[in-house]
Parts: structure tokens; C-alpha cells; sequence
């Protein structure tokens, strides 16, 4: 089956301790397709500007991602530039230049209409309860989001909330849309908004997911050496949803194995700069490092 | 196989948005054996003042606790006071009456210095040491620490780590004794200071074993409602401990095992405030426990 994702396709500058890279590829979508097209056929709804350097995501192409759905608008790409410290949970936003972007209304060519997987990625929810109604009603859609959304367009946010399945989102966001300290309360109160599965990034402590009352908890992998943690995020969306179209079936036993092929996938993710490491993954890489995480957590 | 404990036996006046208590029983040793006693005989080392309520722990020494090694000073029990706010992982010291604990020096009975299993709770490095001095060579010491010692007497800390099997501490004494931002790389750092397995206690975040280069990661159990985390990390260590002492192995499986019981014990404890919860638990409640910290394993 196949997955559509809505979201930005950028070009970042990003400085950390073990490099620096300038205007190279980013954006929710690039990362989440080079994650998802490892399982399964990608369409991608996007904007990009007249100096976006298209040959630089013809390796995507080659593996099954559509771009029919990136419109090219006169004007530049949108930017962001971002500084990590060695501690590479933080980070420092240096510019966002939306260029492009701030005007972004998602074009859905026809033939995208009936994919049954959809991913929305973490844009102005608005642009996302457009993008769902534009469909045919997917069989799954996932929805990724952030603080600024939940502190600026709280309603908005709510009534998409209302209409999807799976939420993707960190620990700080589930406690600030819940508006309760309790991570565990908090999902309660977010499953009563709609979504009836949470996925709750939480950085170098793993991943948890709740359905209904069931929780499984994940491991982070044990990198020793990150070089750049832009894209994880959308990367384990990538990985997530990815497995879940692939075997179009998100039984609970599915749901755990989605969550722990995200996590292997933004573990290779963030072992290199932008796309790099996730260009040419093979199929053997990702499965040795899926089994590494089950050892993890083996009793 | 039994258990020695050196640590501290103490009167906490701990507040919480769910309720208050005053001069409750409390103190690592007090805590530790309430949870290793469910799974074997414990030893205490430690020291209380005349004002000592000993009818309040009379319910461990039928749980097999020896006392035998709990000295009665002239003068006041060791008291601490704490405030606790909604996000409990936070808290405020308000006051810390060291009293007989000030001039602590641990005498141990002849009968427990044959004692196999050792566990040197958080306390001044040097009499960590004495202690461990004082024993036959137990098969395995496990110790606590904390970041107050590793700020001010990390000389000998790490005399008394080049001497000890396995270290339990949280992530950021891990960050500061390893001098490192990366976890996984300040595990490494510090099994080249003698521990050869280290438990990390993450809170909310579970807990990390890393045993060589072997990583397993313990979910936390997801309470909705914690009366009081006072005494959790003691808890842990006398799940974990105990069960090590009872089925005499630390395999790896078993240490993954330990820590699971570790984690299930902590869970009942913040349930409640002091002691309360740790009085009376069935042996079903903790296999049930067990048992659905597992399933949130399972993949």
C-alpha cells in the first residue's frame, strides 16, 4: 500500500560539534520519504522554489517516491539554520527564511486521492484538515505536530485532531496539549481528542507507544557517535508509517514492530548529516539493526 | 543468600500535592530492605537516635531483617524534609538534620561479615569502603551514589568503584562522573573505573543495564497517580539486589530479570508515601507486576 506525506521540503544549514553542512536537503517530507520508501511507494505533497536542486533527490525517485505533487513556485526554497551543542538534545534555531513556504497551499494531483496511507506531517493544521478532506478518507492518517501549533492554533489543531487515527508527538507536547504533567494521564486525556494510538517520541530515552491501555515502550538505539539529530523525528515517522503500509495491517503486535523499525531508521538517520545515510541503506543493515533492538529489551 | 545494607535509617517529612506526612520511617537502608526482603534475608548496617519509633519497622524484622547491626545513639534520628511539586520528578529540600548520622561509622556484627550479597547505599565514599574493608570479599557489591559525592569527594569515589561488580545511578551522575554528554560513551568511561555493570535509573524514563557492551532498557511503569517518589531509587536497588541474592546468579538474563523486579518494586513504592505501600504486598502482586512490565516489552 502505498503513503502519501504532506509537509516541507527545505534546504538546511546546520552546524554541530563533529561538522557543518550549508543548504543541504531537509524538510519533513524528504526525511520521512527516504525513511518510508524502504517499505513501501511514497507521494509527496510539497513546495519547493526555482533554485531547489532536483537532482539531489533523483536517488528518492529511484525508490519509488512521487514528486507529480512538489509544485515549483517562483521564489526560493524555504531555509532553516540550526546549531547543536555536544549535548544534541538542544538545539538553537539560527534562521527560518519560509520563502517559498509561507504561502504553501497543498496541491493534490487526482491520482493521489485514493492512497490509503497519509501522513501529515508537522505543518499548520489547517493545511492539515485540508489536505484530509482533499481525500478520499485514507484507511490510516497520522499526524505529527509541535508547541508552536498547540500554543498558536489550538482549535485548529483540535478540530484535525478530531479526524485521525495515530498522533506522532514528544513527551513535552503530550504534556502541554493535555495540559497535565502526567505523561501517562496526559495520553488519556489526548485519546479523548481522537486519536486512538499515541506515539510519543522521546529522544535518547526511546519511544513509547498507547493504544487503548496498552503500552510498549522502546528502546533508543546506543549511539556512541550522532553527527546531526535533524530529521530523526520525521525520519522514524517515515519508518513508522512506512512498515504499517507495507504489511497493511496495524494490529497492536504491528503497531510495536512499526515503532521499533521508526526508531531504526532515525537511528541511522542521525548518524550523519542530512540524507546521507539514509541514500543507501540495505535491506540487511536495517534488518540486523531492527534485531539489535530487540535484543535490547529481551527478558 | 543474604543481603547486607549500609545506609541510612531516617524520620522524612515529605509534602506532595496528594497529601503529608511527618517524621514517616524512611532512609535508603529502611527502604532497600523493605523491597529485598521479599526475596531474601537482609543484615542492616546503620545508626538511629534514642527518639527512634523501632516498633515501626517491627514488620520487617518479620520479613527476616537483622537488626543486629542498627546502633542506638544519645541524641536524634537522622531527618530530612522535602517538598514535592505536580511534576514529581522535581524536588525541594527543606531541611536535612543529619544528628547521630553526622558521626555515622558503621559497625559490623561478626555474624554478617560472611554476608555474600552487598549493597553500599549512598553514603560518604570512604565509609563505603570501610565497610567493604571490614567483609570477606562478598561475591558481589553493588553501590549507589549520588552527585554530592562526586562533586566533593571523587577521589575517593573512585577508590572505592575500582573495588565494587556493579554501580546504580541516574543518568546525569553518569553524564558527571564520566565527564561526557553521550550516556552510551560514559557507560564505557566508567566500567574502566571497576564496575563492570552499571544500572542507570532514568525516573519516568525507566532504566538502562549495561553490562560489557550489552545494553538492555527497562520500561518505567506507567502510573497515573504517584502519592510520593521518596525512597524509589532505594526501592529499586532492594528489588533488584534481592532478587540477585535469592537466585544467587547474575547471568545476564538474570541482571535483566533483576532489574525488571527492581523497576516493579519502585513502582509500588511511589503508590504511596514512606513505607506504606511496601508493607504488605502479596507475592501475586509482584508477579503480576512482573509480568506486565514484559508485556510492555513484547515485540
Amino acid at each position: 500500500m502505498s503513503v502519501l506525506v504532506v509537509g516541507s521540503v527545505a534546504l538546511d544549514t546546520v552546524e554541530t560539534p563533529f561538522g557543518k553542512v550549508d543548504d543541504a536537503i531537509g524538510g519533513s517530507a524528504t526525511f520521512f520519504s527516504a525513511a518510508a520508501s524502504y517499505f513501501t511507494d511514497v507521494n509527496v505533497v510539497a513546495v519547493v522554489g526555482e533554485d531547489f536542486p532536483h537532482d539531489q533527490i533523483e536517488f528518492l525517485k529511484q525508490r519509488h517516491v512521487n514528486f507529480d505533487g512538489l509544485v515549483t513556485k517562483s521564489g526560493k526554497t524555504f531555509r532553516w539554520g540550526g546549531k547543536y551543542d555536544f549535548d544534541l538534545n538542544q538545539r538553537e534555531t539560527l534562521f527560518t527564511h519560509l520563502n517559498v513556504f509561507e504561502a504553501f497551499d497543498p496541491v493534490l494531483p487526482d491520482h493521489y486521492k485514493n492512497t490509503p496511507f497519509l501522513f501529515l506531517a508537522n505543518i499548520q493544521p489547517d493545511l492539515q484538515l485540508k489536505v484530509l478532506q482533499k481525500m478520499n478518507r485514507p484507511k490510516l492518517v497520522v499526524l505529527d505536530t509541535m508547541n508552536f501549533w498547540i500554543e498558536r492554533t489550538l482549535d485548529s489543531l483540535k478540530r484535525v485532531l478530531k479526524q485521525i487515527d495515530i498522533l506522532i508527538v514528544n513527551d513535552s507536547e503530550v504534556r502541554q496539549l493535555a495540559e497535565t504533567s502526567n505523561l501517562f494521564a496526559g495520553t488519556k486525556k489526548i485519546q479523548q481528542m481522537g486519536p486512538k494510538v499515541l506515539v510519543i517520541k522521546k529522544g535518547e530515552h526511546g519511544a513509547l507507544l498507547v493504544n487503548d491501555g496498552n503500552y510498549f515502550w522502546a528502546p533508543a538505539f546506543p549511539l556512541e557517535e550522532l553527527q546531526d539529530p535533524t530529521g530523526a523525528g520525521d525520519t522514524f515517522a517515515g519508518g513508522f508509517v512506512g512498515y504499517l503500509a507495507k504489511v497493511d495491517d496495524y494490529s497492536n503486535k504491528n503497531l510495536r514492530k512499526a515503532v521499533i523499525y521508526g526508531s531504526t531508521l532515525a537511528s541511522f538517520c542521525v548518524e550523519k548529516f542530512s540524507l546521507e545515510k539514509l541514500k543507501n541503506l540495505s535491506r540487511k543493515e536495517i534488518k540486523d539493526r531492527f534485531q539489535q533492538f530487540k535484543n535490547m529489551m529481551k527478558v
